[in-house]
């Protein structure tokens, strides 16, 4: 068919997940497609962080960790994310961010395959991850006497990877880091196929969810993955700078042990014993005294996502996702004839993202800044790639079809010539 | 002369300082005396919350991040602590909690000893540090192939700890890591002449300065001293878990790097690099993405702190501070018979705490719960001891001697042994 907006209106009318945007507060004058580096506000938010400052802090202060749980509060949000990325409860823990609790797991992985045989001194990601997982595993591995092997994988090789990690590990590989969905491109790979690769050449998967977790299906039981870590402030809109989350398999419980060893991952915390007796399982993973503050507002986060449960859940949002990914993509193909698509074009080896690129002479950032000043907000990720993410909790048909008539107006118009859209802030 | 409550009253009319109180939203019907554990609600929260929250976040979405300067906001909070302990602006860094901030402290002092001379892999610490600081100095020790050294600093033995560390040092001795005011018994080291002494043998020194920073004064420049972590949190007023911060001394800005290489400890975060260029200085010890909401919260704690300025700053806090617990430990004396003093008698070696244990018999878990249900909020800390902060910015003299009056009525009737305050909660 032909595409209309009248077409997006009615799409979003018939849409079973639309009702769930009204549990956000989104500014009424723009197109908000970066949820997938910030997601949007809960409306449920204000309230509750009023509660928790007001009441909790404000009146019942030191008791507030006892009376209204807050030393729960890693465990009762890690259970509510488990619900989204196939895990049982008591396994995944809040805490700290993604940064930190990737060098948790590492460090933990390493010394596990370390001891399964002291040759696998290897951890192989791919050169494209993001930097901080690289920068992470490159601190880790420094520190452990390791070491970090860096693989390509090509954007067309389909969500296999295309043999990039098969080819690269053998007996001296220690752990496999990789990002399931890519922060630049959109390209997401197949947990299950990759963690199997992985496992058959002895090593062990440790997966970064953080642009999968509440807008892609993960599952990483039926993968069977060793670690997982994920970030609480793109899809599961928990605030900007919200803690992360570190998953682990229980087949590692009682053997695994990370190094940041904070008295809050300590077995009995407020014994305040000398010597370090390490929580259960993922409690473990635990360090210092987390935000509450953050905390709260993730929960309200999590707590979106949770609501599309009755319709269906990440299912069903997924399914909302691809059609809003591909309608982006068919209408720029449509309508913005310079515009190149960076994302994979089968909807299955791609996040929640589209990504483009354009001719040569093009300048990207300038074009990402026209279309903020015609009010959509999409990014920029150098060198050379304007980012849309469809965060399907609360972005409409009608809003896609939006963007792409503002974005052919920007590249028809070539808007993005104006000297001041040149102009770089600290964060594009 | 005889203390009596108008006496109290009389001081707190004529206390400078009295009008700070009013930038504390507090409870009307309890005496709060444990700011130590968890600074009181700064009036401003609220509303700086709501602004964040609904404008920032709400509104302007990413954008905030240049915006409203969220990218800005661990240095900008850091620069208002760093005037509290005697520090210049750019040496501070808000981020990550006491505990992980701890580990990339202790690693990066381990690796600068050990340019200096191989020989030397011990981290030197007190047996009754904070728990926190032991488990993190274990944990990092043994992935850098050093060890821990404990040593006993016997509580009368003076600020100066009484040569329990200077027998401890040798040339084996990398880092001394110490807390100023032991949690427990609130006993305060001399920043300086410690200093000085593992400087003489050849170490680095490490300062935790949780119970410190906001309530005693603190010179690090003066005391020449090499890193610093601390809590935002207690005497900072930051709220619940809010971040932590480190300094570093400017002379190690250049060598200096710690390994959990987090992306917003790269030089250029968003130039997207593969490999990992430290910011530099103490930027380079961030990471992750910070929490915004708990940072702002932090802010404005922070900010009740530097509100005492034209007041004498933290030099009067300080004063205030010792004639509170000097007023308390003298009631205390008077009044409750049973009850023992803990901590040092000598204001210069206590920092702004009393910590009371009991003649056998008495179990001092109960009769802290027995004083909270008469709205006195101290705490236990085990084995035996009751804790009363008393932050010199909220606290009142009369509710000193309202405290005491209590403690004595709880004492003399033994109310201590009703059953129901002898059930413990998780969080003691």
């Amino acid at each position: 068919m032909r595409w209309t907006r009248q077409a997006c209106v009615e799409f979003d009318a018939e849409d079973v997940l639309g009702e769930l945007r009204a549990l956000f507060t989104l500014p009424d004058d723009r197109i908000y497609l970066d949820g997938n580096s910030l997601g949007a506000l809960p409306a449920a938010v204000p309230h509750v962080l009023q509660r928790v400052v007001a009441q909790e802090w404000g009146q019942d202060l030191i008791s507030s960790w006892n009376t209204h749980e807050w030393l729960q509060l890693p465990q009762r949000v890690g259970d509510k994310i488990a619900r989204l990325v196939g895990a049982a409860p008591g396994e995944l823990i809040v805490t700290d961010s993604t940064s930190i609790n990737l060098a948790k797991v590492l460090s933990a992985a390493l010394a596990l395959a370390r001891d399964r045989s002291p040759a696998r001194t290897e951890i192989v990601s791919e050169r494209t991850n993001f930097p901080t997982d690289l920068y992470v595993a490159e601190g880790v591995a420094r520190l452990a006497g390791a070491s970090l092997r860096l693989v390509d994988i090509d954007i067309d090789s389909g969500s296999d990877g295309g043999g990039g990690v098969r080819n690269a590990v053998d007996d001296h590989t220690a752990v496999v880091l990789l990002t399931q969905v890519d922060y630049r491109t959109g390209r997401m790979l197949d947990l299950a196929e990759i963690t199997a690769t992985a496992h058959h050449a002895g090593a062990l998967m440790v997966w970064d969810l953080a642009h999968s977790a509440g807008a892609v299906p993960v599952d990483l039981h039926e993968a069977d993955a060793d670690f997982a870590v994920g970030c609480g402030y793109k899809y599961l809109n928990g605030g900007p700078g919200a803690p992360g989350f570190v998953w682990m398999h229980p087949r590692h419980a009682a053997e695994a042990r990370q190094p940041l060893q904070g008295w809050l991952g300590h077995a009995d915390p407020f014994a305040f014993d000398a010597d370090y007796r390490p929580a259960p399982g993922v409690l473990g993973f635990q360090a210092g005294t987390p935000p509450i503050l953050s905390l709260a507002a993730l929960e309200c986060g999590v707590d979106t996502v949770l609501a599309a449960e009755p319709f269906g859940g990440v299912a069903a949002l997924r399914a909302k996702s691809t059609a809003l990914t591909s309608l982006f993509i068919d209408l720029v193909d449509d309508r913005c004839p310079g515009m190149q698509v960076v994302s994979p074009r089968a909807a299955v080896e791609r996040g929640s993202q589209v990504s483009l690129t354009a001719d040569v002479g093009i300048d990207m950032y300038a074009l990402v800044q026209a279309l903020i000043s015609r009010g959509v907000i999409g990014d920029f990720r150098a060198p050379d790639v304007a980012r849309f993410g469809f965060a399907p909790l609360y972005t409409r048909f009608v809003d896609v079809w939006d963007a792409v008539e503002r974005l052919a107006a920007v590249t028809d118009s070539e808007a993005w010539r104006d000297p001041r859209f040149a102009q770089r802030a600290p964060v594009t």
